[in-house]
């Protein structure tokens, strides 16, 4: 490097330098420590190192640049745009040659680093690091005077060409590695898998390859499975897919598995091969739906809660199913996505498993965790990730603790008289007039309210079936505002509330929410003992939530994050009300959508985040809240709507909770004082 | 350490120290690092820390040690001596404590790098470094308020308690973990292996496993699968089988196999299947004869030439049926015994092969030059492995040369008109009288030579069934000594040599050795053809040498070693007259019997003889005879019986060749001198 060298400017890295004439930009970067893309390491093919040219003057840099800062486009340069396009203004790093001191931009979708936006998350972004890429080599031929394997060629040509190796190769690419060669006339393309322990060739192609390779973010509930393919090469989600888990057979919730596993013979082999069948399904699907070659999905990510978790790969529960609750491993795993099952996708596909943070609180959460890294918050944020057991991480930038709660599966919508899952015709939204005490309400798939004149021609002949678990929240929530419910959770009669809609049911009352029957329909009604499962539920979830404050100190939160895909339907207002959530104000609530699968897919994008995550989950801090005495006392006085001892201001800020007592009986008296 | 501490002197190490009074001997053994086995950890449970304790007085050591000098025996020493029984004088080193100066003997089966004396070579042992060993480990017990795997928590406890970890678990194994923790009271007995890329759990028992663990040692040749089964704790191997390859369906030799794989669509995989079956057999077979149980067998290591390798590997070898002659893989592999198809023995058994040399220089040849270690010879050594294929090493501490040679399969009685594999009823033992020129024979199967009396008697009714490759050596040996063969390999006739043993063939002479048809056997006879086939092979062998000393720039080697099976049985001095070998002094031609199998047995135990090997391969100056214009020179110059021009002058000095020329019809002069 001398002085009257050109002196290069990078944008938007900043990074400057000079070098010798006639370098290509593609070498300058890398001199410069500049993130410029390449798959095809230089040749002209690959066009991943396109670059455009900043001119004009620079007073910043000192410098001013023409067009001739950069060397015509040469022979290669020129066939490439004649026969595939060069955008307008862009040139290939690799080809175009620093003559001058030149300022260049790289573009986003020419850094291997590139920043992809969240939709999902304010101001972050997942920076693209993915375990596996592909790489163009030139090989050199057999040399009967020096002989050495084709494979030890290859490494060579990947040490040289690529500054990295040596790659292992697993035998069923080596059996295929002489004929591709042959096919490519040395030249191949490879995708390259970084593993903990080293690199491996994961595939092979002649020639060059352009991709895209992909991969599966697999998100294993309960419930469902859902499954997200991601291109590798810009972090985009091009198709999402989700089915039942075929486990459902074997027990509604976490703890029939276990049971199943532990009474019957052959069960936990006979559920994962269940859960196995269904992923191989799921990545079918998925694929198929993409367009997507089977052979081009070379990475997979898991996240799930424990007993998922341990299932998929083959380990039987039992252990989860008792104190301690017991973890066969706890740590990230790295494996072929052929042991779980997958055999739908590339067969030497790996599949990463994120670590799980306690014998209750899964790769789910650790995965959120990913997504939402309480660890650099600077409030102190409480994440809540709803399902039939509720995950709780409580922290900011000093520490996060965490424990799981039963909430059991009520939130979704199991266990409820009327109940039913999130699908069409299942009431989701609900208002309750504190006048009239009539309801009205929007059923998923139709955009109307129930007192909409077109409702019931356009909710159609399905019409309204059931109630899921945000419905029953919000009725449960709007009864309370309304004064139907008092805050021990009873229901009043007709005479104490003034609604006809308040019926008797044994001995305890219930309302009516909606009545089909003239329409050959469901009479779906609020019965005292849905009251009371969503209060088991939310009392559980606000319990735990109050142990991690006591651990921490505190007895408010900054931020709440409601997690999972019932979190992002749930309104938190309504939340509130029930006293699911600690008060805050009510813009200090977010919903974060799927969170775990967020996370399954930044995994997917980054070898970095796997890194960071394993060890965020080393240093949380895990509560266990079945032998924590006061998870008790807590469960007992948030069984009160809101509660029966802890002050909700924020919420009083925003509605006034009617006083109402009622016995259960159906008498006593109206608008009673609260006996304190 | 203080200078009043006691002085410890191992013996045989002659390492020294002080240590506190009360160390135990294990301790002081590790902190001085002294070579002292265990495997419980020190816990007195499995004796491998056995000592004893030298008394009297060590000017040398400037010392005097009284039987006080370590503790006496505590409870639990006690308990073991009742139960198990320490033989006379011996010790646990992890119970006595040293208390004064005291000089301590580590005998041999008390270190882990013991010393395996080889019968078959001078002065070379095998140091014992094997790859997987037996670890007991006492593992925390889960804890509710500080959650962690299982596996998490072995891994602690192999980092407390033997510094080593972590270690991998393959899932199998994973999924056995949580059982067998608590089958064995949360401890536990673990087979952990040394990888390339790190440690990992083959296995895992409940409580204390004392083994031993086992490893079978794999020699493919193209006709025959031998195993050798070895004690890894011993290095001893316990029980040795040989089977035909299965693949000898699809041909005898190499290249007729290779054909099959290039001919046939679906070709090698049908050989790698037969292949696999094979060895899975032969395990199973072998591990039955020596009644150790399959589980406890946890390493396999395997050579072969390079077809053989690549075919066990599932890899197509039809690149090596053409120049270049390119290897898929040279360097050495390590994977998992099941892609071998091996599955007879423990599930995990890992797999180790030798690196290849060159297209025709393989595993086995590798091997070889592992049990005879050229690199470290101070007398320039040539090794011939003969086969179908002759692998030739040429060395000593100045370099190594290797080659192939293709001298077909005359050696080992194939294209013979009489031949037949080494088996009993072969005959392996020529001597024709010069005088009388008779033949008297030895066979396989029978210790007395076939003029003693009761030879016809003792060899059976199955007879003289054929001659096999050490057999026809032998004959045309003798023969040319007898002046019934000449220089140029034509035998004379019944007129020119006087005996009436010699028969017109054609337009040819044969020679009979034995005629068994009066008893409904076999004639057996030296044809002409038989004599042509072994000159070739002759032939190749000898221009391979001579092609290696050209490079090395010598015209005499100081040594021949005589590697194979058949390398076994063949009489240097035979060899000699045959011109099969350089001349030296027949004292310094030694056999090594199979020294391909010994290779693999060293790199069954030791992971330094792997690392070694694997360099010392990377260092092999590769020659190709298919290429070298001097191979067919010396490969026609070699026809002649011993040579058409290389002085023989040591053969010379051991036996008088009859300077005898016949022609081809049956005419001609006896004993007319040689026309030069």
């Amino acid at each position: 490097m001398k002085q009257d060298d050109p002196l290069v400017v990078f944008t938007p890295s900043g990074r400057r330098g000079r070098v010798p004439s006639g370098t290509s930009v593609l070498d300058a970067a890398r001199r410069l420590g500049v993130d410029l893309d390449s798959v095809c390491g230089g040749r002209g093919i690959c066009s991943k190192c396109q670059i455009s040219l900043g001119t004009g003057s620079f007073p910043k840099h000192g410098i001013t640049v023409t067009e001739e800062a950069l060397s015509a486009k040469n022979a290669v340069e020129q066939r490439y745009d004649e026969k595939r396009g060069l955008p307008p203004a862009r040139r290939l790093g690799c080809q175009a040659r620093i003559l001058d001191d030149a300022v260049i931009d790289v573009p986003p979708e020419s850094q291997i680093h590139r920043q992809v936006v969240r939709k999902d998350a304010e101001l972050r972004a997942i920076e693209m690091d993915t375990a596996t890429r592909l790489c163009l080599v030139d090989v050199a031929e057999p040399d009967l005077q020096a002989p050495s394997g084709d494979l030890e060629r290859l490494n060579s040509a990947l040490a040289a060409q690529w500054q990295i190796g040596p790659a292992r190769c697993p035998l069923p690419v080596l059996a295929r590695l002489q004929a591709t060669l042959r096919r490519g006339d040395w030249q191949v393309t490879v995708a390259l898998h970084r593993a903990p322990d080293g690199l491996e060739i994961l595939d092979i192609w002649p020639g060059f390859f352009e991709g895209p390779l992909y991969g599966l973010a697999i998100d294993i509930g309960s419930t469902t499975i859902a499954g997200h393919l991601t291109d590798l090469s810009t972090g985009t989600v091009i198709a999402s897919s989700g089915r039942m888990n075929p486990q459902i057979r074997f027990g509604e919730d976490l703890m029939s598995r276990v049971s199943h596993a532990m009474l019957t013979p052959g069960g936990a082999a006979e559920m994962t091969a269940a859960l196995h069948a269904g992923l191989d399904r799921l990545a079918a699907e998925i694929a198929t739906e993409a367009g997507v070659a089977p052979r081009q999905i070379v990475e997979t990510v898991l996240v799930g809660n424990p007993v998922m978790h341990h299932l998929a790969l083959g380990l039987d529960p039992v252990e989860l199913g008792q104190a301690p609750f017991a973890l066969a491993s706890s740590g990230a795993l790295s494996l072929a996505a052929g042991d779980l099952g997958i055999g739908a996708i590339n067969p030497e596909a790996r599949a990463y498993l994120l670590p799980l943070i306690a014998g209750h609180v899964g790769a789910d959460a650790a995965a959120v965790a990913l997504s939402e890294a309480p660890e650099e918050a600077d409030e102190l944020t409480l994440i809540v990730d709803v399902g039939t057991n509720a995950e709780i991480l409580l922290g900011d930038r000093s520490g996060v603790l965490a424990c799981s709660s039963p909430t059991g599966p009520a939130f979704e919508g199991a266990q409820i008289s009327a109940g039913q899952r999130a699908a069409p015709g299942a009431i989701e939204r609900v208002r309750i007039d504190p006048a009239t005490k009539e309801p009205r309400f929007k059923v998923i798939g139709c955009e109307l309210w129930s007192d909409d004149p077109d409702f019931a021609e356009t909710v159609g002949p399905a019409g309204v079936t059931g109630i899921c678990g945000s419905g029953i929240i919000e009725a449960v929530a709007e009864m309370r505002l309304a004064g139907l419910v008092d805050m021990s959770g009873l229901i009043g009669s007709a005479a104490q509330t003034g609604s006809e809609r308040c019926r008797p049911e044994g001995r305890t009352q219930s309302y009516l929410l909606h009545d089909g029957s003239s329409a050959g329909g469901p009479v779906i009604a609020v019965t005292q003992t849905d009251i009371r499962a969503i209060q088991l539920a939310k009392a559980a979830l606000y319990a735990g939530a109050r142990l991690l404050m006591d651990r921490r100190g505190v007895d408010r939160v900054e931020r709440v994050v409601l997690a999972g895909a019932f979190g992002a339907h749930i309104s938190p207002l309504h939340a509130m009300v029930l006293g699911m959530i600690p008060d805050v104000p009510l813009d200090r609530v977010r919903s974060a959508g799927n969170a775990a699968g967020t996370g399954a897919r930044i995994a997917l994008c980054s070898v970095a985040a796997r890194r960071k995550i394993e060890e965020v989950v080393r240093r949380i801090e895990k509560v266990e809240t079945a032998t924590e005495p006061r998870f008790q006392e807590h469960f007992v006085a948030a069984n009160a709507l809101p509660h029966a001892s802890d002050p909700f201001p924020e919420l009083a800020r925003q509605r006034h909770l009617p006083e109402v007592v009622f016995n259960a009986d159906g008498g006593g008296n109206r608008r009673r004082r609260r006996p304190r």
